[in-house]
């Protein structure tokens, strides 16, 4: 089943879960699945940016698209693609297509600064993983440097039929989100799925300004499901409550760097994953950060019984 | 009475307040002033980076911190005085020096990369503004894209004895105090006061990593102040619990160009400033933007009673 | 004589001399200014990127404009009044062209990403200096990181009439020149003259390309002003074999960083300026490369007669 | 033979020659490695920021690189390994070294900012690659946006005994040779070979500051070999007029993007290519360029007889 702009609530973007030794946890991934599916996920992102994916050999990336793809059963599975060459990116998107990826995510070179630039670099990725396949085009100007208007994302995705969402990770982005909903009320872009990264910082507002749900990361996927469902539900004042309650955790995890080693942790301190090990090299927790995620865990399990008793 | 390396509280962000037609309005200083006193500040930063210094005459600039000296009382005034040219830093230093000011603020011009060139830069600036005058490192690289290690900033600490304060806004930046402050322990540099901004995102633990305090805008400084209190009194839970409440609104405002707009609304919605105007070029804030505001404000009111009865 | 789209020639860009001491050396601008008009100049650019005009205090800036006004006759004197804020450039501005400036030059803050930014700057530039004050748009990707396709330039020149010039120093660029000239012939963008920085280290070809001059620093202005002569009389090799001559010091010259220590210290030898100091902070230039420069200038002296006898 | 601190003489960085179809043109590699050793080279590199290696799927860059490896003869091959990804790396590197590569090429991702960041990055690849491979430090601040200042250079050379050459493209870049040339005398730093890439637009007086030769592809190897040797032979100002002879066309060569057009093209003039064809995406070269660069081919084909009869 290809991803199509129908698509709509929760894809987490799936770490790599590895053993202390650095080998690929199998079983992790399939837990990790099992608890995705669970907790009401609509698809699922692997080898995105925090999925660790240039530390992976390109065989073993495959295996764990393949793997991923074989436990999520009919949910749409997207593979993050993004390389330095559209031929290593070709590669890559033939090998997980033809293992059953539902679609591919492209995040922009670094190197991108005009507008020209933009819509051309996403043509000429079309034009290499082929029209057919497709692709989530990911804006993330916080890591990648590279800004897009509205007016260059419907650019592209009027160019490009093959663009079916928008992983928005634009901060600040709440307008962004509007600009691109009016212009499918004014009939000058094609309707897209918009789902929200950023680690769901802003998922509360992002929702009420016409996103379709979140492709992210956080460590508890199950809240990005509540908080999607309640609010699609009317619920607004529950939405913000579950939310509010999340959000130091969210910020805390939120940082650049520090933000897988919190991730895992919670999902190993959870049973989600048998270790919090990533493969080297890799940016450790402190072990004052672990006492202060603790301590948020600490309060959460206070106002989301999901966070308690987690830590001693 | 000079800025010293004792510094600690709650310095807040003084905004440059504007009437409607882009005058500046002396006596919403005086009211902001009393207020920042009032609710227990122990010093306060003028002409910072969301200060609109850059729209101001260089003749406006020093009547503002002029106005905010004399209404100050006792407390230390610290002058934001970056400047693309040392002839204009050194000017402006000069005119505020001698209007009683406590010390400067100097952010680092964004081409810097090395390390030899951030420490180059400071030691050029302390030539220009002259070593008796007490100056503030502003170390913020999600604004000014320079990133200084800790061991740049003990550098610039040991060389340079007019360096005592850290306004500290690096992201992530709870290991960075950690860092300094071991530097500290082990002798290898002289102490300096820590004040934190980036609207005071992770102040909670900021706080207990060693900060000193916060030095940050953020609409509701008291709130800031009692955290900082609570937090010296060792009553983590409480100074807890009351950033929790506020970090919606807080992390709301802390979004790049839209964040002043909120600064300023909230602001004036306080009964502080008599107008959230800003002097032109602006970054207005959108009808929904304003609602999501409103509703933050209804949120945090049932929680704080400061924020109680704010919007209609 | 206000700056118009018909400017043509070399507009050379006048450094600021100083005495070894700092201060600004009054007799040298005067000895420069009579250099450059005697040598064919059409027009003359101050207090450019080289101009080392951030470490000029504001009337300082006012003084070196009007002595360089005064003493070029009825040539335009073009005044770069780039300012990180709005304020400073509108004060620069008037007082500038109070004096008699023809016009002024502004570089865009290297904050600028996107295509809409780019053109918002400009436009609120020109809502601050006034729509009455011609202006040059300088586009110089390599010291300001900020990248303008053909397509901004032409929204800039379309939406603001005041826009008369453009002082070209992309690079690579020949094709920038072509695309502009097109758009000019096609009827999409009314005329704009175009003169080339950088250096002028592609001028040979740039003038082929549609360029209508210089507006650079290189030490031989003389030669910039024989090159588009000899090219614009149709003495193709004539102009390529002077060039060619010179291309070695000035593709020395044009590095950043030390050029300008090179072309103070080549203008000095050549008895246009007193002295070669820059006001602090300035890089120095090596032993090694004041030989290395006369050096060039020994061999350049058997080519060009202008540069022969300049050292022992 | 691997890669030493010895290394000297000239190194061209090879392009990757194509058919017009996009195929890889194994003739030309086999015709291309003639020439560079019938002129002298002293050693190859191949992959390199001009080698298209992005284009290539990793077969083929293994072939490549394998090809020029068995058509070299005794001559030490260095190959292009960077990657965005340490696995990637690694494989590239495990690879070319089985087939008979002397060393590999690593150049620092354009993220890093901090000196410890750089230093760490390359710590972390010699860790990925193993200490065992002799690998070349690529130092390129205006493609890569990383500076490294000559003690980073220093700390990595003095941590990483695998260092054994630096390819010196910074810009300016020669007090950089004569910082690090200090270094070895003053002990602080162990002798490392230093060959000149950045088009070789300085090589004329980096030879004369300490560097041992040329790493770059400009279309005639043999004027840098007869460069590089004239200075070893003391013979100076033969060694510079047969540069300066070369510059005009040298300096078009060195421009970003249409360079590697200008390069193969002129390679396709000399018969050493059978096309000028690359890989797409690619950016091609327009009429008028290219009868500027015949126009320059036929004024340095007055000066240097390989140049003459190039053009019809």
């Amino acid at each position: 089943m290809p991803l199509t702009t129908d698509a709509k609530g929760v894809f987490p973007i799936a770490p790599t879960p590895f053993f202390d030794d650095g080998s690929i946890d199998v079983s992790s991934i399939d837990r990790m699945m099992d608890f995705y599916l669970g907790c009401g996920s609509t698809g699922v992102t692997v080898l995105g940016q925090l999925g660790e994916a240039s530390k992976l050999e390109h065989a073993e990336s495959i295996d764990v698209a393949a793997r991923v793809i074989a436990r999520a059963g009919n949910l749409p599975v997207v593979v993050g693609v993004s390389a330095p060459g559209f031929a290593a990116m070709r590669a890559l998107t033939q090998d997980v297509m033809a293992k059953g990826a539902a679609g591919v995510m492209i995040a922009p070179p670094n190197t991108l600064r005009t507008d020209d630039q933009i819509v051309t670099y996403y043509r000429q990725a079309v034009e290499a993983i082929g029209p057919d396949v497709p692709f989530v085009l990911q804006d993330y100007p916080l890591t990648f440097s590279v800004q897009m208007t509205p007016s260059v994302i419907r650019r592209i995705v009027q160019d490009l039929p093959s663009c079916v969402m928008l992983k928005h990770e634009d901060w600040p982005g709440l307008e962004k989100i509007s600009a691109l909903r009016a212009f499918e009320q004014d009939g000058s872009m094609r309707h897209i799925s918009i789902l929200c990264g950023n680690n769901g910082l802003f998922l509360d507002y992002e929702m009420e300004r016409g996103a379709d749900g979140a492709n992210t990361g956080y460590c508890f996927p199950d809240m990005l499901c509540d908080v999607v469902r309640l609010t699609e539900e009317g619920k607004r004042e529950e939405a913000h409550d579950l939310f509010d309650a999340h959000l130091p955790l969210l910020r805390y995890e939120q940082q650049p760097g520090v933000g897988l080693a919190v991730r895992k942790y919670v999902l190993m301190r959870r049973g989600i994953l048998s270790s919090a090990a990533q493969r080297k090299p890799a940016a450790a927790m402190s072990a004052q950060a672990r006492q202060e995620v603790d301590h948020l865990l600490g309060r959460l399990g206070r106002r989301d019984r999901r966070a308690a008793g987690l830590v001693g």
